[in-house]
């Protein structure tokens, strides 16, 4: 029987029969996670970090999704570890998804270094200035740079990764050139994009970015993910990527 | 009379009369001139310089689509240059448009520090060592790095500009990480991109990105350009552009 704590509640993830437990007084993953978990390639057998897990929403759909070999989960805050925790049992994932409650600003607390070969992260968006956030919130830690930097989750990547090993970010494209800037200057070649629009007319409000360690400069932009067909109604792709 | 040299020719441009001069066997403009005269933003009375403007496509577009109150070509390539000012004359712009044959490398030669209010610059896409080049062609000078590499075009730009000018680049996206990690470095901050998909459903093929000096770090990736609606079957975008 699944422990649910105040103001919880269980979401059908419409995949695989995965369900995850969130709290929508803290956080509830958004379209930016389900589009990072359809953009990174995870091969057989291979390792994956994923940092900023929140409530570990990635780690579940990569576990549907790859036959990635060892699925770990970084997340700062105790109570929504504890709340992956939680998901990754009442799915029965033990085996596959190991969370862990670290800062990854903590030297090697969030794992050994050049021992993964994908990291995926979908960092904080704000920088720690923007906005109003209420410091104590999930909501802030989750939106805002309090408890880490851009900087500090591109570092710690490109220490978890081996070379040649690949992280991948969903990011907001208003600070895209300073990511790519930061992941050149930590090693991490861009080396795929693809930009989120919700209409074929508008601005794009999603970037997906995958770098890898110690790659070259070579960097494909690969088709627009388009969100609405029109007002209310997803893309093909879209539908796809959800698994509708 | 308009004086033309062997294996030249005059092209309609089909826009507000105007005519260009190329010569086939050198160096024919393509879709990214155009689409960076439709994408760069010049107000009323500003001093525009065109960095490697071969024929001068560039100012040519750019004084039927603007108010410009100058607008300076340079060009290396003496034969290009000339050609340039003969298009110049062919329409009787010598009043907003000049021609510089001048080595961008070369200290001033291209204008004085910090006066230009925009740069704009379709810039050789290759590297040297990419492709097998013949190093005395118009082609291989427009399109491989042979007279001046990105960092030498970044660099000139940022010192032509004044302070809050901007320059605009089209570009492969191939090379987008290191355009911007370079346009930072050099103190022009990424402000507004465009990128151009031939399909909805394909990569990316070239980037519009104009970065503004001494600009703060928000970064605005517009509307893609879709080029084809199906094959042969220019979008409304591009009818636009092209002014049909």
């Amino acid at each position: 029987m699944t422990r649910l704590l105040p103001g919880e509640r269980i979401d059908d993830l419409q995949r695989s029969s995965l369900h995850i437990i969130q709290n929508p007084e803290k956080f509830c993953f958004g379209m930016d996670a389900v589009l990072l978990s359809g953009f990174v390639r995870v091969k057989h057998k291979e390792r994956v970090t994923d940092l900023c897990s929140g409530s570990g929403i990635i780690p579940l759909l990569l576990s549907a999704k790859t036959r990635a070999g060892s699925i770990t989960a970084v997340e700062i805050q105790q109570d929504m570890a504890d709340m992956a925790e939680r998901s990754v049992e009442l799915n029965g994932l033990e085996e596959r998804i190991r969370v862990i409650c670290a800062d990854l600003r903590d030297g090697r607390s969030a794992g050994r270094s050049g021992t993964q070969d994908v990291v995926t992260c979908n960092p904080p968006y704000m920088a720690a200035g923007e906005g109003i956030p209420n410091p104590e919130s999930a909501v802030a830690i989750a939106r805002h740079e309090l408890c880490c930097t851009l900087e500090d989750v591109v570092r710690e990547s490109a220490r978890l990764l081996r070379n040649g090993g690949r992280v991948s970010f969903v990011y907001r494209p208003h600070r895209l050139a300073e990511l790519m800037t930061l992941l050149r200057s930590y090693g991490l070649a861009p080396k795929r994009m693809k930009l989120v629009y919700p209409y074929v007319d508008r601005e794009a409000n999603m970037v997906l970015l995958e770098a890898s360690k110690g790659g070259g400069s070579f960097l494909k932009v690969e088709a627009p993910i388009i969100v609405f067909r029109e007002p209310g109604v997803y893309t093909d792709e879209i539908r796809e990527i959800y698994g509708y």
